[in-house]
């Protein structure tokens, strides 16, 4: 991955190209064996006037292959992995780059947040002037009301993950942050503040994927396994849904994605997901089967989540203090699990024994999920 | 497929229902057999203030199933379906509803033309004020210097695809025109004038795809086999390219496909190609392999893709008679030649004993191509 930031200078497919240079290298591979690309980009039409990505993406990095941009919003990273693997699997690939990018601090007059608006249902949501702060509020609200908890408690997840980026040279933000500084930050839509959510970003991240049969051929260096794909929907509108504190998609994500790796919940030793709001990192942690219903709020209260807590969850800093580029936020997972898993990473120490490992990417207010399941053998 | 045509008092939504129950019910399924959405849409954002389609599309027709929109411009309709196919090998799905919708005739002060050139470069070429109409005329250009050929010639393609539209009762123009009106037609790119291009079109088209196991386990009525898939790319901007009357991207997808189904060239009985503008058709033909270079526009001038000729082409009207709702085409062309085999269509008579035949979706000026091989035994 990039490093992620404000980067005015810079544009999506410069940002691509470095990732991608970045992954072709580390995976020393030759660039002439990749099949097929795959893009995460949400929207690029938006803030850079840029579709049609794929084809471009794939030039920047002299690649003649079937290139294809897949949009599933703030998901879009993790669903272009997805079809990559389906690629693989399909047969029509042995080694595919996958990658995602997004340009963000670009927006003219709508800003980024009315540029991320277009993930939510514009006829019953964005027409009455509900974006994505208010959205996640709603489910903060409804989720304290039903569970308990309260901004303290979902304070200790910025805290946290601030705390687990502050020595990551690609986050965004490298400095830890108090449960004081998150309360008394300028509030963004109650009961969400500043702190409670993550920022806007630039950057990119890309992955090489090879078959099993490819891997099993050639003297991969240090090779982590995608052992398990899933993928789940639910309504866009949060008026839709039964409950807008429990989401689906991401239950079906891990439930698929669990069965395709053959392992379950407890299995997974520490987890990237996707904390868009500290509120979206408790309710993936209950969605993944990881804490029941109302309980996630507590493992955060009382620690169990940090890099020395018992299930470390966004030991790369998360969406909040990583930052959030939205396309390339599914690749960064696997970048800096990839990282982590090889101790290549500031927080490797926190994982040192691990073999299984989960990342959850998001769109919307949960409205696509995906996950996938890695594995490394100790 | 949805009727083609303006439909102001249409959403994306909407229309897409509509084509997904009418394929749905046309398949004779149980919608609760599907296993995954793959859509293709172009620029929501821009036209619907929507994007995050995938998940919205799936709730509209009642599945909760993984959903997943695929954008490569003009050819995202038939990268869903690519992706499908995709999904169907790798295991994840033994039920696809593939399909794609656009809406283009709410788009504001840019029109749709503004819209569809974020399929272009934007640095390399939007910024500098050529859009489809100005490529394509570039192309065409070339084409007469390169291989000769006029205006005239290429008249006969939109006579042809408007004598193919005149009894469809979806397409957007059912009214035949002559080579006389079509190089009287106002120019809006020389030498390219208003009949040598497609239409601004609102429209949703969707198909069941099913594994070959499930077709096996169920007596379907009258389906048609997808027997290979293609897909290449060429560089976005006209610019870079070495040729620009020749399109790699076609080429590579047919090369592809044709391996994949085990056929050749020759083997084609009738096809949909991507005819956004005349020439598009007459460039679409050389590079499947159907004409040596510089020969498809004496196929055009001799009638030898009419409805009659020896090799039909476009006989649901083509892009530019039946319309062009970019993100829905690649579906609409798979609808069309779909009710061609079974005899259902108002030219079946035409290719009442084809046993193989091809479709061709194209983004941008073919900077993508996905091509797909369709067989019935007869």
């Amino acid at each position: 991955m990039t490093k992620f930031g404000e980067m005015a200078d810079r544009t999506g497919r410069d940002l691509f190209a470095e990732a991608g240079e970045t992954a072709i290298e580390d995976a020393g591979i030759d660039r002439a064996e990749i099949d097929a690309l795959y893009l995460g980009n949400f929207m690029g039409e938006l803030s850079e006037r840029q579709g049609h990505m794929g084809p471009l993406m794939a030039k920047m990095l002299g690649l003649d292959v079937p290139a294809t941009r897949v949009e599933s919003a703030c998901a879009s990273g993790g669903m272009a992995v997805r079809q990559g693997i389906h690629a693989i699997r399909a047969g029509s690939a042995d080694v595919v780059l996958v990658g995602g990018v997004e340009r963000m601090h670009n927006m003219g007059t709508t800003g980024a947040t009315g540029g991320l608006s277009v993930a939510a249902d514009d006829l019953w949501e964005i027409k009455h002037g509900i974006t994505f702060p208010g959205a996640y509020a709603l489910m903060a609200k409804r989720y304290f009301a039903t569970h308990g908890g309260d901004r303290e408690d979902l304070a200790e997840v910025a805290v946290k993950n601030h705390a687990n980026a502050s020595n990551n040279p690609l986050a965004q933000y490298q400095t830890e942050i108090t449960v004081e500084k998150v309360l008394d930050a300028f509030p963004v839509a109650d009961p969400l503040g500043l702190f409670d959510a993550s920022p806007i970003t630039d950057g990119a991240a890309a992955a090489i994927l090879v078959s099993e049969g490819y891997a099993a051929e050639h003297d991969l260096d240090a090779p982590v396994a995608i052992t398990g794909t899933g993928q789940g929907t639910d309504d866009l509108a949060l008026q839709h849904r039964d409950s807008i504190t429990w989401t689906p998609a991401t239950a079906d994500a891990a439930e698929e994605a669990y069965a395709d790796a053959g392992i379950d919940a407890d299995d997974i030793d520490f987890l990237e997901v996707h904390d868009c709001f500290t509120i979206a990192e408790v309710l993936a942690l209950e969605g993944l089967g990881l804490y029941d219903e109302g309980e996630a709020i507590d493992a955060a209260r009382k620690g169990e989540t940090t890099a020395d807590g018992e299930l470390p969850v966004n030991l790369s800093g998360g969406l909040k203090a990583k930052g959030h580029p939205v396309g390339a936020t599914g690749l960064a997972q696997i970048s800096e699990m990839t990282k982590l898993f090889r101790g290549d990473h500031v927080n490797s120490d926190a994982v040192s024994d691990a073999e299984v490992g989960l990342t959850h990417n998001a769109g919307g207010t949960v409205a696509s999920a995906v996950v996938h399941v890695l594995e490394v053998e100790q």
